[in-house]
C-alpha cells in the first residue's frame, strides 16, 4: 500500500425531506449568493424549499451557470460577489453548478489578476475560498464531497480541473426525491460517470490494498445492480438513494487511499467535450474501452479481478466486453460514429491539443500524445 | 434507506515513517500535553520520534493512561491541563491513551461540577472540547477517527461510553510499523474488536442499503484476508497496514450511514469487563455468537446474506459457527469457561445492572436485562 493523507471535512445530510436542514448551516452575518442554472430547480420544487430554508437570509441570486461552466459566467458572479460582499456560496444543481461557485469561491479571493491560473495550476495557487454549501440534484460527479472541479473557457475551446483543500464544500444535502423528475439520460450519464470515476482509481496494477480494491467493487457492484432499475422506475427511492450515495463515494477521495490512479479516460474525454461539446459521460464511455485495450499489458491482472468479481467474467478481455456491454445497455453509445465524429479528426486535434502540453497521463505516464491518439482510433 | 448525516473531519496521515508529519500539524503557540501509556512506546521507537518532531513545541507529558482508560487518571490530567494551560492533547499509543485523552479534552471543557455526567449523559452535555492530535499504535478500536470514547469507572465499576462531534481527533498518524513489536495478543484482540464493530452496523436487518452492505462486507472479507497473515507474519507491512485501514474504516461513522445499528454486544462486553476484567476483545467474541443465536429471528436474512457472501457458508448456523471458529482459529476463547467466569454469576450481575438502567439494547430495542442474562448463559 502507498502512504497516503485523506481528509474529508464535507458534512453530507442525506435524505427525504432534507433541503430544510440548510437553514441553520447557512450564515445569517453575510449575505449569500445562491447560485443554479438553467431553472429546472424552479420546475421541481427545489427552488421553493430553498427560498423557503433561506427565508430569513440574505440571499442574492445568481442563476445560469451553464452544463460545463465557463470561465466567462463564473468571472460575472465573482464581480458581483466582490460587489454585495458576499460571505456564502449555495449552489442548488447538478456537478457544473457546483463546480462553477467553488471556481466563483476561489476566484473571489484569488489575489493575482487572472484567475484562470487557478486552472492552468490545477489549483496548486489556491490558498483559499468562500465558503461553499451545496443542494445537489443531480448525482454524477462526486463535487458534493471533494475539492475538485472542472470549468471550461470558451475562449480558448479548453476544459481543466483543479483541486484544492478548501474547496470542499462545508456541507452538502443530497435529497433523492429531487432526482425524480430528471431525463433519463441524465440519470444514464450519472451513472457512467461514477462508474468510471471508481474504475479511474481501481482499474490499474495491484499495490497490496485489498480493502481500497474491495470498497471500488462495492460501488461498482451497487451500480451494475440499481442502474437498470433507477432507469426503469425514477421514483423508487431505494435504487435512486443508492445510486445518488455510489456517485458520492465513487469520487470523495476515499478509494483513491494508497493507491495508484489513471485517470487517462477523463484527460481525453475532457477534449472531446472541449471540442465536440459531447456530455462529460458519453465521452467517458467512448474512450475507456479504448484506454483499457491500449493499455491491456499494464492493466491485464487488474482487469481480470474485475472481471472475476464485478462481472463473474473470465479474462480481461471478456472485462472490457462486459464493462461496454453495461455501458449500452443503459443506452449508453460507446463509439465515436454514434455520436457522428471522424475518429482520424478527433485523433489528430486531441494529439495537438496534448502535444502542446507535452502529456503523460496514466498510472505509468505513459499516453502520450501518439497514444492518445491511437486510442481515439481505435474508438472509431 | 434510512436518512442520516455524515461527517468525518479528522485527516488521515498513513503510512511509513509519517509521524515526523505532526511537527507541521501541532500548534506551536500553546502548551501541549503529551498523553501516552504504560511506556511501550518508549521500547519501539516511537517516543523519540515524538520527542524529535515536537522539538520546537512546549511539550509538557502525561504518562500512565490505563488500559480501559480510568475517570480517576484523567482527572488527574485535567488538573494539569487547567494549570498548565495546555491548548492540545497529542495522544500516543492505542485505543485507551487516545480515548483517555479525548475524555481530558472534554472534561478540561466541561463546566459542571462532575465530569463523569459526560459518560452519565453519553456525550449529551459535551459541548466544547480542546483539540486532540493521535499517533495510533494499536489497530483496533477506529478512535483514531471517530467522536467516542469509553472511560472506566473505578470507584463504581463503571464503564460507559460517549460520543460527540467535538471529539473527533483533528488528525491521526497511522504508521503500520509502530505495530510490529506488539504482542501477538494484542493484534488478535484488534482483528476481533474491528471484526464486531463491522457486524454491530451490518448484522442487522435489511434496509434496503446495498453499498453500505457490501463497504461493510469488503471490511469483514479483508479482515478474513490478512489477518492470519499478520498474525504469522508480525513485519508484513502490506498485511499490516490492510489490518489497519480496516480498524479505521469499521467504525469511522461511514458505513453506519443510514442503515440500524445493534450495539448489543458491546453493552454486554463492557460488562464483562467492568466485573471480570476481560480485555474487550475477549468479551465480544464471547458475547456476539450469544448475541446472534438469541436473536436469529430478528437477524435470520442479514446473516444468511453475511454467511454467502463472506464465509461461502449456506444458512444462517452456519455464518455464526464460521465466526466462532474464525476467532477461536485467531487464538481467541469464545466462551466464559476459557476465562474463568461461571456464566450463571455473570448472568445474574449483568442482569441486575442492566435492570437498573432499564436496558432495552438492540435494533429493535428487545434486548432486556432477562435477555442478556440468557445471552451469557447460553455462552457457558
Amino acid at each position: 500500500m502507498n502512504n497516503f493523507t485523506y481528509k474529508n471535512p464535507t458534512e453530507i445530510i442525506f435524505g427525504k425531506g432534507t433541503i430544510g436542514e440548510i437553514g441553520s448551516r447557512v450564515p445569517r452575518d453575510v449575505p449569500v449568493m445562491f447560485v443554479y442554472g438553467g431553472g429546472s430547480i424552479k420546475r421541481n420544487g427545489v427552488y421553493e424549499q430553498v427560498v423557503a430554508a433561506l427565508k430569513s437570509h440574505r440571499v442574492i441570486e445568481f442563476p445560469g451557470i451553464e452544463p460545463n461552466p465557463t470561465c466567462e459566467t463564473c468571472l460575472r458572479a465573482v464581480d458581483v460577489v466582490r460587489q454585495q460582499k458576499i460571505g456564502f456560496l449555495l449552489a442548488v444543481g447538478g456537478g457544473s453548478v457546483i463546480d462553477g461557485a467553488k471556481f466563483i469561491a476561489a476566484a473571489a479571493c484569488y489575489p493575482g489578476t487572472d484567475p484562470w491560473e487557478i486552472l492552468r495550476t490545477h489549483g496548486a495557487c489556491v490558498k483559499a475560498a468562500l465558503p461553499v454549501g451545496t443542494v445537489l440534484t443531480l448525482p454524477a460527479t462526486g463535487t458534493e464531497s471533494n475539492g475538485n472541479a472542472v470549468i471550461s473557457r470558451k475562449a480558448t475551446a479548453e476544459k481543466l480541473h483543479f483541486t484544492a483543500d478548501v474547496s470542499f464544500p462545508v456541507f452538502s444535502v443530497l435529497d433523492p426525491q429531487t432526482t425524480f423528475t430528471l431525463p433519463a439520460k441524465q440519470i444514464r450519464n450519472g451513472v457512467v460517470d461514477a462508474f468510471v470515476h471508481v474504475l479511474e482509481q481501481y482499474l490499474t496494477y495491484s499495490v497490496a490494498a485489498p480493502l481500497q480494491d474491495r470498497m471500488a467493487e462495492a460501488i461498482l457492484q451497487t451500480l451494475v445492480e440499481v442502474a437498470p432499475r433507477t432507469l426503469a422506475s425514477p421514483q423508487d427511492y431505494d435504487a435512486r438513494a443508492s445510486f445518488m450515495w455510489c456517485a458520492t463515494l465513487a469520487l470523495n477521495n476515499l478509494i483513491a487511499c494508497g493507491v495508484p490512479q489513471d485517470w487517462t479516460t477523463h484527460m481525453i474525454g475532457h477534449e472531446l467535450t472541449a471540442f465536440y461539446g459531447l456530455d462529460h459521460a458519453e465521452t467517458l464511455a467512448v474512450v475507456l474501452p479504448g484506454v483499457w485495450t491500449h493499455q491491456l499489458a499494464h492493466k491485464r491482472s487488474k482487469l481480470e479481478q474485475y472481471g472475476r468479481r464485478v462481472w463473474a467474467a473470465g479474462g480481461a478481455e471478456a472485462a472490457v466486453e462486459a464493462t461496454e456491454k453495461f455501458f449500452n445497455s443503459l443506452g449508453m453509445p460507446t463509439r465515436l460514429k454514434d455520436h457522428g465524429i471522424a475518429a482520424e479528426e478527433a485523433a489528430g486535434r486531441v494529439q495537438a491539443r496534448f502535444a502542446e502540453r507535452k502529456a503523460a497521463y496514466g498510472e505509468h505516464g505513459d499516453v502520450t500524445a501518439e497514444a492518445a491518439a491511437a486510442i481515439l482510433r481505435s474508438r472509431a
